[in-house]
């Protein structure tokens, strides 16, 4: 699919969705993080729990996403990325990424975001410089892609509330899985 | 301003919103509902607590809400309402309301929505069956308004997920509160 398509694909699905402006999104996110930090003191724990939340939805979204894109099987690992860039983040987080970075194997790349609606109106002290603020982000995917049978581990590696110039999402394929559909009939 | 004007208003705005699909905002709203009922105890206790975080992020929406729409400040409340009820939550909800049931002196009155799509994948279960899921909204509207100089009760009376047919948000303003400008030179 070239990135026309993704464009025509997105002007599409744009029409069936039922949208909202991305600040309430932003400011009910900070509020949840902010309840994390009063109810676990350690911030790996934070990042831990924001990414399993995240998990759970992105099981969810992802029925959402087929729903309205009436999109088929990807047919490799570097389709899903493209379709994870460039419609499901549009989608959901309303901003697209660059895929770049994939590794000899192309079983692994990074998202590159240049703009992120989470962080829309947040700044972390130096006392949280470990929290992994969007984390949440991963685990959508990581759920969304499982759902789809493929294993993945996903995690930032730039971040620009820590001032980075970008936001980099590491995207790793670890597994594809096989469903075994059983024959009852020759049993 | 008639209702064709905040259709109009309506149209303006939309072209200058990012936009993002609401299914992550439900989904990221019940997530956030979910951590509260671990933490809490009391069903009172979060719907305060709710409440209070909606309050806390309509002091912040009011800003973007007029950055938005460019609007000056109403005249009345029955225009206040009104703004809200089609402006104010289509923005944010991408759902508007009917406003009705006006007390004598114009002080009280309801919005009625026949969607909202926080509670879009919500079944409360019996025991919760005295959880305002969505008082979130009720807060928002409150910090809002709070911001413009009135001070509201607003709470939920009529609520889909308890079986009713439409959800009914009571409004009710308490106070004007008025800005004491103090000037320096006659001091």
């Amino acid at each position: 699919m070239s990135k026309d398509k993704y464009q025509k694909q997105w002007e599409l699905v744009s029409q069936r969705m039922e949208k909202v402006n991305s600040e309430l999104l932003s400011l009910t996110y900070g509020t949840l993080v902010t309840q994390l930090l009063k109810d676990l003191e350690q911030v790996d724990a934070i990042n831990a729990q924001l990414e399993k939340m995240g998990y759970n939805i992105g099981i969810r979204l992802v029925d959402e996403f087929l729903a309205k894109t009436n999109m088929g099987a990807c047919t490799c690992f570097r389709q899903t990325a493209e379709v994870v860039a460039k419609l499901g983040l549009r989608m959901f987080l309303g901003t697209t990424a660059e895929v770049t970075n994939w590794d000899q194997d192309e079983t692994s790349c990074s998202l590159i975001l240049h703009e992120n609606p989470l962080t829309d109106f947040v700044e972390l002290p130096p006392s949280l410089s470990q929290l992994c603020y969007s984390n949440l982000i991963c685990g959508v995917i990581r759920g969304a892609l499982e759902q789809l049978q493929m294993r993945v581990n996903c995690y930032f590696v730039r971040d620009m509330l820590k001032g980075d110039d970008c936001y980099e999402i590491r995207l790793e394929l670890t597994e594809l899985i096989r469903e075994e559909f059983i024959d009852d009939e020759e049993n």
